[in-house]
């Protein structure tokens, strides 16, 4: 197996190669879409168990509705259509037919030419609120809490595995609210949601924020997201929930009864995250010999590899190696027993810690002797023996051991990354070289912002949630300002 | 609320009435898609978790694959591409723009026209068989057993909630093997699969068997297949599993090296069972009062009314309802207790019954002096009286008789709707005034096939796989035929 490349050398490539080697995905014959294979699927089944299970828990069902949106209903929300135009897929025929011109080959059929073209959904605001439109008459038919999972299309131009796609997995919930007030703190509690996650499972560090209004969803009345930040310094935006305002109600003309027997519009939020987390855990804890992942999250949380010279040593070393499985399974543990002969334990080694299993132990013979197995952690790469009898208390405490160090040294790497800076060549300055958060003050143009970005590349993460009120003078223009705000380039 | 328009009356409008009475799934404002809403959607839930069980017990991983297929990849296998192109979505363009003659309105960018067009899958051979030719090279590489769950569209002219929709949801495995002998077990076991959850978890019973070849899929060399019955003596596929051959390797030139170092095609087969199985269990099991749902697929199993005329009896209803939640919970029952005051008692028991609870509890302040509480069941709508102690146990035993009593009236009213027939005067006067299975004698042609369908709309629905060997007459024709198949009018 060819070595990674390492992320000093070319952190970009390292991505690329990693997700590929480790067998998470790989790009498909069509055009911005990956194949997301069966190791990657499995961590992404596992992020939504655990999402799933917290929406469910915070009182939203989960439904379904159509991929495709009639260009009328697409259109209803102006701002909302003008974002998502520009790079949507359109469906404009409904049958392909034999080309006359070249036996075996098929073409469009001109005859079967659709009455009104159908846009593949980017985001499903627009079928949804056509649909609430008719569930909802009285304020006895509100809340509605409804996520869907689902595929989405954006026809972007530049894509990467997981992190830009013209095709992704996602979840959006979609709700509807009496109120401004009740839509508001849904909004906030989907985005604590989201963080909950992030820094839980993911073990990922997350400031929660608001966006600025050039960087807010195109329909949105206000943005609340997480941001992470990567080992390349760059920040990477990891889910977003909307505050929508009574914007959809108004275009798809969606009133309720309050119980006075008035007419209001209803107040809207939207939440989701996507396949894009898949590339936020992995640039978030990986090295340069491959995945590091936290049990919480992995498909294997264990692996046993066996080491054996003869059939006697085998005969041992397998039954107590299935000892040793049964024995973890009983505590809820994902445990594989690698007893694949066709494979040298060396070369198991590698690609256990290539596929980022948090805990690999080796039983052998010499070991076996001393009532003992060697454990190895994949997130610091240091080994320690056990004794057979201790295994089993062990193991659950040396993965919550992991998840905790991977957590504290993303938060460490994370929080020595946001800096406070005061003065315009700094800014630039610190970008270049350290890269990271830069938490400055902004005059709250969005002037300002797109020529901060023009010049630097940099674009205002959020506003954080905690920001304090202080005085101080724009970065970039000195003008006054009342908070700092997170800068950062991104992905 | 309306009452549903009977089955006898109509059992096609009562199908359409319930399905959206009972909030499982409704038209939608896209031609031929549905909204699944969230207690059906609930129901399907519950029938992915179980499949997926099955499968991954039986080996198999899950993946994801682009939605999109490239027109030269659909046309690569000419049998399959030849099935599926007279209906299918064609993307042909990737922008929208603003309409200059229309402000406010958007039309397809002519600029961002693609240059080959996309098919939106309608089954995923060709986009999986075109990867598996980079994932194979050895047969260290076999077997390859890989499910997806993803959404596919058929452009369907004639639609129908859940049974036929341009879009549905399914689950499709695609796996590839070394022998074609690996490949048929692998295509019998997966319809095994099927047929184990339709009986065990669906309460219904199934015929498995093999198609006809005029019925065959698109591409497929065998199409092994579980049909039922439906309550109006029609017909419906609920499951198949097709054994492909090397059509898909040779089209796609998927070839591995054998251990002997010879090059050969790869074999294959796919499985699939869609949100089509949400209509047959409506339809085994439903009545004119609404949904009748096994135990093993209820979202809510029992659920618990209160009834009472003051506050202190509400406080003891209450308290003693919340105690049965508490013990049913710790069961593992799901158990949904409707304390909302909004609504009567009476209101309840029909909107339960609509929604197909299997067991309703009613607890009354005069019950409770006895130290009993009601019992309903929905399958049978008998009711009777518990006491408080032996509740806990009584519910878990009187879901699982529920699920055989379903079970056992469908398979009753199932076997005697198969019928021998030998004669062709008796053949339509058994289909027009009776409908079910008929099991005859066929010559094996398809003349004679596509002759009985244009004159009676049945179809062979399937050769049973333990049809016995039998001399005997072909039921049109006279001709000598060795087996009986099964035909009938079929969703």
């Amino acid at each position: 197996m060819a070595k990674l490349t390492s992320r000093e050398e070319d952190y970009s490539k390292w991505y690329n190669e990693l997700v590929v080697k480790a067998d998470l995905a790989e790009n498909s014959g069509v055009r911005g879409c990956m194949v997301i294979k069966p190791y990657g699927y499995a961590i992404w089944e596992k992020m939504q168990a655990q999402l799933d299970k917290m929406f469910k828990e915070t009182g939203h069902q989960n439904a379904y509705f159509p991929l495709f949106v009639p260009k009328h209903m697409f259109e209803a929300e102006e701002t909302n259509a003008e974002g998502f135009a520009k790079e949507c897929a359109v469906v404009t025929h409904y049958r392909l037919k034999s080309n006359p011109d070249e036996p075996g080959k098929l073409m469009v059929d001109p005859d079967a030419k659709l009455e009104e073209e159908l846009v593949v959904r980017p985001t499903s605001e627009a079928i949804i609120w056509s649909t609430y439109r008719n569930w909802i008459q009285s304020y006895r038919d509100l809340p509605i809490l409804i996520n869907q999972w689902a595929n989405v299309v954006r026809w972007e131009m530049r894509t990467r595995l997981f992190l830009r796609t013209a095709e992704f997995l996602w979840q959006e919930g979609h709700t509807a609210h009496a109120t401004k007030q009740e839509a508001i703190d849904e909004t906030v509690q989907m985005v604590n949601v989201y963080a909950d996650f992030a820094e839980n499972y993911m073990k990922m560090p997350v400031v929660k924020g608001v966006k600025s209004e050039s960087e807010r969803f195109a329909g949105a009345e206000d943005t609340y997201c997480i941001e992470a930040l990567m080992q390349d310094g760059k920040a990477l935006q990891a889910g977003t929930s909307h505050f929508l305002g009574q914007n959809f109600a108004k275009a798809f003309d969606v009133k309720y009864a309050t119980s006075e027997g008035t007419q209001e519009y209803v107040w809207a939020t939207s939440w989701g995250v996507s396949t894009r987390l898949m590339g936020a855990l992995i640039m978030t804890h990986s090295d340069d010999k491959g995945l590091v992942l936290p049990s919480t999250l992995a498909p294997i949380q264990v692996v046993i590899v066996p080491i054996y010279f003869n059939d006697e040593q085998k005969a041992l070393v397998d039954e107590k190696s299935e000892a040793i499985v049964k024995s973890l399974k009983e505590k809820g543990i994902s445990v594989k027993y690698d007893n694949d002969d066709k494979q040298k334990p060396g070369w198991k080694f590698a690609e256990y810690e290539l596929k980022g299993v948090p805990v690999r132990i080796g039983v052998g013979p010499r070991d076996l002797e001393k009532g003992q197995v060697e454990v190895a952690r994949r997130d610091n790469l240091t080994k320690e023996f056990v004794s057979l009898e201790s295994l089993e208390e062990a193991i659950p405490a040396l993965l919550s051991e992991i998840d905790a160090n991977i957590y504290n040294k993303a938060k460490s790497y994370r929080d020595s990354h946001i800096t406070e800076v005061n003065d315009w060549d700094e800014f630039q300055k610190l970008l270049e070289e350290k890269g990271g958060f830069l938490s400055a003050h902004w005059d709250g143009t969005m002037e300002t912002e797109a020529k901060i970005q023009e010049l630097t590349k940099a674009t205002i993460r959020c506003i954080p949630l905690d920001a304090k009120q202080e005085e101080g003078k724009c970065v970039y223009t000195g003008k006054p300002s009342t908070q700092r705000v997170l800068f950062a380039k991104a992905y």
